[in-house]
């Protein structure tokens, strides 16, 4: 497929949306900060409990173990488990080593599910409902179907449809996920873009076919820490779902 | 499982909703209009192109035609289909037999996505918006992917997901799909209440471990034809969503 040229942010006001008809969104971290939701929620729990946990370097390590723990199915050295598994199990091995070890099951069960109650960045809702008018929205996370529609309602985001790599037995990147999400709300791939903060996603939904959009979200792994860049050849760029609803005239 | 009493309908307001988290919704016939959306839509085409077509007979032979449809699909006699597919299948013996063999591709398609484009029953918006604040609310319909997502844009159903057979490969009432309505959840059968018009679905989930309400639909086939009526044993019994969401507390 012929790649449209860079729309330089902020210029492309009247650029036609490409024949795009759905626009699929990365979850974490692209609609909803994970890092600062952990975080709030944990120091809350810390002046709750007293405890002392240190949660950025907590969310930072719950983070970084989770593409391992799916590289692990990909291999075939786990069978299919849902993102609330790998979570759980990632969870387990941080319990041991921040302390927290001795609680009880369903406390460990509802800490898990943080990730089913993280907040939107604060353009995500409003940026969306704009979105909306115009195109069919729906998630392609990695996240499963549950944790996605609990947290749709927790930070009132408003989707159209509910898609996860889940639904496709793949997780992203793997081209299943963008090809079957095209496919189950009947597109062509070329009719739905990817949106994303992330340059490995945008690449690999390129790749399959779909249109692709980068938003910036320079606050994703923290302050001081370099978010990613836009990849080679994305069809736009915005700072915020506000100016990607602008840039595609929604 | 051991099922609860019959409540009679309007003296249940307390009754606690048994440990219910979510509610699953049949849509054709349940939640939107198939048979009077189509006769509207249909005589709306009659002044536009100066037909004379019965839209009652036409829907009515559309509807029929779609159990027959499955059935094939269930027999292995035709591979998975959606219904988009089935629909067209039956859309297009119908368009010799009215006399519209001649339509072009594209008014064709247009005509089959009739189906995308219900309206809901009048109380059928109110009532989800209530039901959502207490629950998780989501279809579990024949209906595709796309075909739902697209309803509830058109009709402004405020789904929190949209669950459908196609995501299970199985149609309604095989009971893959309310075990794998309530897995995509997260949630136990038990914990998941199927509301529909029609009883074969509700004993088709009551089966499969699901609590079940009925809503009293009795226009869906048209004025002067019988409505189904609701199954032994089911949990509550409604004459609307508003009903139905005074009986749950929400």
């Amino acid at each position: 497929m012929k790649r449209r040229e860079f729309v330089v942010s902020g210029l492309a006001l009247m650029a036609p949306p490409l024949g795009v008809q759905a626009l699929v969104f990365d979850v974490f971290g692209t609609v909803v900060d994970w890092r600062g939701s952990i975080i709030r929620e944990g120091e809350s729990l810390n002046r709750a409990r007293g405890w002392k946990i240190d949660w950025a370097a907590f969310a930072d390590k719950w983070r970084a173990g989770y593409g391992p723990s799916m590289d692990k199915v990909r291999r075939g050295e786990l069978p299919w488990k849902r993102i609330d598994e790998l979570h759980r199990m990632v969870l387990d091995r941080l319990l041991d080593e921040f302390g927290l070890a001795s609680l009880r099951e369903a406390e460990k069960d509802h800490l898990n599910r943080m990730w089913h109650r993280l907040h939107g960045w604060p353009d995500a809702v409003a940026g969306l409902t704009r979105l909306k008018k115009k195109f069919v929205i729906a998630t392609l996370s990695n996240g499963n179907v549950s944790l996605l529609t609990n947290m749709a309602r927790f930070a009132g985001l408003p989707w159209d449809c509910v898609l996860s790599a889940e639904l496709m037995r793949h997780y992203k990147p793997d081209p299943e996920c963008y090809l079957g999400a095209a496919d189950l709300l009947g597109l062509k791939p070329g009719e739905v873009m990817m949106v994303a903060a992330h340059a490995g996603d945008l690449r690999a939904a390129a790749k399959a076919g779909l249109r692709t959009a980068f938003v910036e979200r320079p606050l994703e792994y923290g302050p001081g820490r370099k978010a990613d860049s836009p990849p080679a050849g994305v069809d736009y760029k915005a700072k915020d779902f506000l100016e990607l609803a602008s840039l595609l005239g929604a």
